[in-house]
């Protein structure tokens, strides 16, 4: 059999999701759109312009749909909608039976229901629309009616009422990526800091020899080592939170192009407020919604700030392993943490494998934040067409973000040992204690003694001596670890 | 209810993939590695290590799982390595049992024994032992043994036999990544290819204005301009073919750091040899073992050839959509097809919405590119260790690559048409024809001319008169658009 | 001739910068160093370790030189170290030598005695002992002695007192960059921001058609959109600012490792309050030294605040030059300043190449933020060693935005007008206007108004009344540009 | 004094490099275009629209100028269209008079003529218009005219006769891009390949232990380990080679758009022809010159290929500073020549400086890649105008990427010396020479012996014997490293 001939051909055939769908799920029912109607599973709530994207959008399905936190995100806004359509007269039967099925998306009970692509129109209408008929039909489907007929509940007049595709999805973006900062990235980075910070305070008064260049220099203890990482996740979630006055600022209220259009005075900012209640985030009405619409610099902006969080924690990751390098052959100061066995032909090997999934996360969402900045530079016009995209790839950075923080902090951070001995015995050996010679002598002298023994294969002590800079006693006095950190 | 407190709590919960395994799959069995027993799902092949592997990477899990077309080529490299131990000296019997399973894995029937997320050890080590338990006990199964024994079939010693995940893993890279480029993505760039060049056919004697900094230029036909487009394809395909001397070389053979320790002679050879014959795709030995095991240089050249392909495919979306603005307020040379309804709230609004799916590809591919590029700058001594990392990258770009790409032939360049009287009101409009007139008159005259039609709003044939530059008849026989071309 | 053989044989010979620095300054004096003796220009204030960096690094120059502002912001910063080490103990006279000779590195009067490669050693060294270098001698000879002797004035023990290259040049970066940020980029964008207010506020009754998707939409007012412009450049001034706290940190007093080796308690928190002296800049003592020479991951953040302006300015730019695009067969919304001959072809031309120049140099700044993403990432143990990379990105980042937004807004923002014609056309062309029907009609009905009047080529009005769904006085009620906006 | 306030003033002036240029030269003549007189300096050669560019475009300059060996291809053009515009017809001393301007501009006598910034027109008709000028004022020196009369050679109407901006500046770009290889970049990268090899030949029989995961692995060779590095300069002047047959195809004869408007047939391969008899490169021409006006998708190939050379040379650099860190605290396995002295403050301190500087050359060609290809994406119609950034970056990758592989290659690889009793030290030690019992006693006994070695810290054999799986005789047949490479 030659494969590549055989699978060339296939792969030419027309597929589309929706031909898949259907076999699985072959019992139908008849939706429609304005572009006419169409048969869609009878077991799906979605409708005609669902059906119509499965047909023309088969790309990178199942692995890149579109995230389930956006689709919950569009769960809980349409539940504010509602709210806030009740309050400038939409019925109020139909208003609770908006409302119920808006809170079933949210929870996740209806996922099977949103089988679109990432790579769809640019705007997110298509996702939008998956939103509005699903729950147009689940509510109808609550008040007792017809799946199929949007009556009572019509998806774009109610359940969409007075917005647009241009201004839900943007909002749905905010919402999404501020309810997984706050509920898995910050948690994340709080307890790997606080680990981090136990072994700082553990390691304290364990003296080491610094590196720079990654040569030998001065000294040092693990614990100050330590403080640095502790300080830069510190500083990572400070980053973090610095574009939260602009993530909480909502789209909503903008519809078509920013100016509002079939939308009355101060939805925006009820909605805003209704989604404040209902997740309990500061969540306001956005200051220019032709910005909010036209670009996601706010977005970029974000993800610059992984980005950041990234490049920190690559240094971290980074720095671990190296120190725990060996067991025999490496630099061998810390002890990690072994896991499960870490080769299939060299028998004991145990690796730093925590490390090098965090720093494999920590150059995808580098490569995820230029996808972002790419996207974000795109936008033309009263629309940025690349929003699929970019939160994509910003949800995927926070999510994988979090999860190896978590993983990194509990199965590798929490066990990390320091060896005594070898920090010991490079701390005897190390010339640079010389350093704390030149307020003495000089650097030029205090250079002589270093290179001396480092040609001659002795102390520092011994060459000191032996150029006759110091008595034993003075150098004594002056070079000693302890005094130096 | 306060949504992002429950949810904080909740997500410092320890959670790792093997209790929900075992939530789902209750029923266990017993398996062990040199850490001891583990307990999994009596319904599942694989074993201790993959197992550990659950506990241990909880990261990004299902979306990021482990490619599948990856596990195929691992499926079709065991296979391969188990008719050459054969060769060998590998127990007849044992090896058809391995052989039938890894049959198996390479034609997906086994696809849910392979749990593992992508964020794992970097050297892939998991996989390769997930691999190599799944194997070794469906092999046991075929062979009438019992799951969990590692009897008469061992994971480490008969199916792993004279490999290390050190080079089974490039290994699997590179035969994964040949395969999705001449199944998937040849294919799919020939048939855009084609398509194209059929459109530039078809618009040959269709006349235009060009465009440059989106200024009115000089005249052209409709056919030169996709001719551009063709001819990027086109090239997109040499490019990709440029690094296929590299990517068909196999590390298989060089074991644990390059040294094929523990492997007989010969051995990647006629393992490549034998993949070769499998897939009828011209594998070979890698002449430097070290090479292909401490880099991925060739991945980065791959996934840099895609990039030039994303950067290809972004210019001519952009052209294509912005060719097709309108219908009213736009460009609109070209009348593009009508998939789907634009819009949740502007009735009857259609959008380019392949362009879109297009270019928002083309943008992940190019943050793609640079995940795959920080990561292959960052092996160190025997083992490049982002090894997941960059094959899932290279692996998403090429289905995303192909997908869209079949997506936008079918869906939108099979169906443009040109805007024939709009095309033929700005031929007749345009100012830039005025450059025939350079040999005739000097660019200095020629300036005045355009720049007094510009600024009073005339044609250029008026304003050659009212200047006296030449005559009617002299103007006529120099400014035809159609010698222009 | 067969030039390139030529060139081949030449560009293999040996160069070295001193080489060349000897041949035009022929007359020499002796320096020395712990490497030993080496001869200098006569002419030149360096001394010994500059002349090696000259002779290893012959790398990109002229063009890579060490960038001047961080040079500027040595000198400010070894004048605050001078004027702290004199309050700790240095003699007066040394300590006023120095100070004169720091200013006039501060003022770019040295600048000849700085021509080291950016390509250096990653920690900067060599640029922190050509500036004690320069200063040392420069002072000795204010003092009255005699150059390359170290008397009374040594690079090291006075100069470098109390500080490594470690801290100062960290330092430096920060107050380089922070300088830059104050007097360049921050008034550059004020300005770009102010102008655009007022293209907003001029525009502000100027009804358009609003487009997206690049398709016609609702209708809206040009200054609507200038405002989305404007409010993006305001948010880029407030995204720089949130780096400030961690910009203002300074590493100084941290010396080798962070540990504040060979300086009295206090200095570092001295010298920055003696650079907010000097400077105005509210510098103060950074929190964690350890973290302040290992990691840039506050430079990678400000370059992450720049990459988003980039975005920004990618949007407006590339809208601007689209509104502007024509004369005659673009969209042509926009009049744009004709500043200089656009083609050397076509007479007449004239490109909208301020945006040009925007959009090029926002793509730099992209570019730019990869690399000190990556050189960011890359620091091991107490060192990041990417120093001179990182700031030299970040600096040309700072200078290419000011500059350009600057040319942008005094070449083209300023000059920007309306073509009222071609903006009043369009609305009346427009087919979006049927969404203002919506809610009198529903989306379904006036979906089908606009499909027949775009397939027939005639006004919505007109397909409305033939549709029978409104009467003409219930139309034109509803179908008001102005109501929508 | 208030520095930040002041210069906050001084930037907001009106600043123009023209005002500069005649503080500096204050003797004029006037220069003229389409769009009027101009001064500009009398010892200038440059005309009217090299005037106005300066006047429009401050931006980065001086070190963002135009790059040389941009400015010497274009030397080399305009010389080849002279002599093919003879051929059709120009005027023998004319084309004499210009050929003899080329050559001294392609000789670089002419330098101070081309002030301008890299950031002007997208199109780089500035710089085209800036050599037209020149060659026409120098031309015109040369046949005894009036400098600035035009007469009797004319910039447009001679010296760019049968050209455009648009097909000379890309034409340009491929003739510096391939002389710069040619000459530059592939004999550096042959002379490190060659003292790579000869390192690998000096260490062919030197044992080490390898390291996977930077963990203690198998046996090796250091020659072994070497091999990978030369295969990896090797591999990337092969990948830079396979996209020479599109680098050397040249846009010119397209002139506007791609048509060839004004351009006598065959006047593109004739220039080829000519450039390829100069240069002694094979030069040919574009087979679609759509595409290469409106694209520059083979920079962005040709910039991928610089991409992975950059994570190649990182790749070696990383390794080579990490086996030479130390002296006594680091891994040491190779003394690395001692070029400076390392530390202001830490006497005798010597550190891997040229691999610094090679890793952040790498660093920074990744960068400007990213910028290449944003730049590449972002064509519209028939010009891309991301033209200059796009050469700037690929030139300076080209230099820097040559200039530093010659530094490492004299200043470092030439000088590296194996730490031979560090590295014996290590393979007695090594735990993971137990592989070799694998296919003796089973992976999982040997595993079992590697773990008590580790944990009691005694040797293998002292553990296998313990274990009693093995007779000291059979222990030494079997774990033999020479026997294992």
């Amino acid at each position: 059999m030659n494969l590549s001939e055989v699978t060339i051909i296939q792969s030419m055939e027309a597929h589309n999701l929706m031909k898949e769908e259907l076999v699985n799920n072959p019992e139908t029912r008849t939706e429609s759109d304005t572009f006419g109607p169409i048969n869609v599973p009878s077991n799906r709530y979605y409708g005609a312009q669902t059906a119509r994207s499965m047909i023309h959008f088969n790309i990178g399905v199942p692995t890149d749909r579109m995230p389930l936190p956006l689709i919950e995100a569009f769960g809980l806004l349409k539940k504010a909608c509602a709210i806030v359509n009740q309050q400038y007269g939409l019925d109020k039967k139909l208003a609770d039976g908006i409302i119920q099925a808006c809170e079933e998306v949210a929870e996740g009970k209806l996922n099977d229901n949103f089988p679109l692509s990432v790579w769809q129109t640019g705007s997110g209408t298509q996702t939008n629309m998956n939103v509005n008929e699903v729950i147009s039909n689940r509510s109808i489907e609550i008040l007792g009616g017809q799946l199929g007929t949007k009556k009572p509940v019509h998806p774009n007049d109610h359940v969409n009422m007075s917005q647009s595709s241009n201004d839900t999805f943007p909002t749905a973006m905010h919402v999404a990526a501020a309810l997984e900062l706050n509920r898995q990235l910050y948690p994340a980075l709080k307890h790997l800091h606080d680990e981090l910070k136990k072994k700082q305070e553990q390691f304290q008064h364990i003296y080491k020899i610094g590196r720079t260049h990654l040569q030998d220099a001065v000294p040092m203890t693990l614990g100050q080592e330590f403080s640095g990482y502790t300080h830069q996740v510190k500083m990572g979630i400070e980053r973090l939170k610095t574009c939260e006055t602009r993530l909480y600022e909502l789209a909503i209220g903008g519809t078509a192009v920013g100016t509002g259009i079939n939308t009355p005075k101060g939805f925006g900012k009820s909605v805003a407020k209704a989604l404040h209640d209902i997740t309990k985030l500061p969540f306001v009405d956005a200051p220019n919604k032709f910005e909010a619409l036209a670009t996601h610099d706010t977005m970029v902006e974000l993800s610059g700030s992984l980005n950041t969080l990234a490049v920190s924690l690559m240094k971290i990751g980074n720095d671990i392993r190296l120190l725990g390098s060996g067991p025999r052959c490496g630099i061998g100061e810390l002890v990690l943490p072994e896991n499960e066995p870490g080769s299939s032909i060299m028998p004991g090997k145990v690796n730093p494998t925590q490390c090098e999934a965090l720093t494999m996360v920590a150059a995808q969402v580098i490569g995820n934040h230029v996808a972002v900045t790419v996207g974000g530079s795109m936008g033309h016009f009263e629309l940025n067409v690349f929003k699929p995209l970019i939160i994509k790839n910003v949800l995927q950075s926070i999510r994988i973000l979090s999860d190896v923080c978590k993983s990194f902090t509990h199965h590798c951070v929490i066990g990390i040992e320091a060896n005594t001995p070898v920090l010991t015995r490079y701390m005897k050996e190390s010339l640079m204690l010389v350093t704390a010679l030149n307020p003495v002598i000089g650097y030029d002298k205090a250079a002589k003694i270093a290179k001396k023994a480092h040609k001659e294969g002795t102390t520092l002590k011994e060459a000191t001596l032996q150029l006759g800079f110091l008595t034993e006693e003075e150098f004594d006095k002056h070079v000693n670890p302890k005094d130096m950190v």
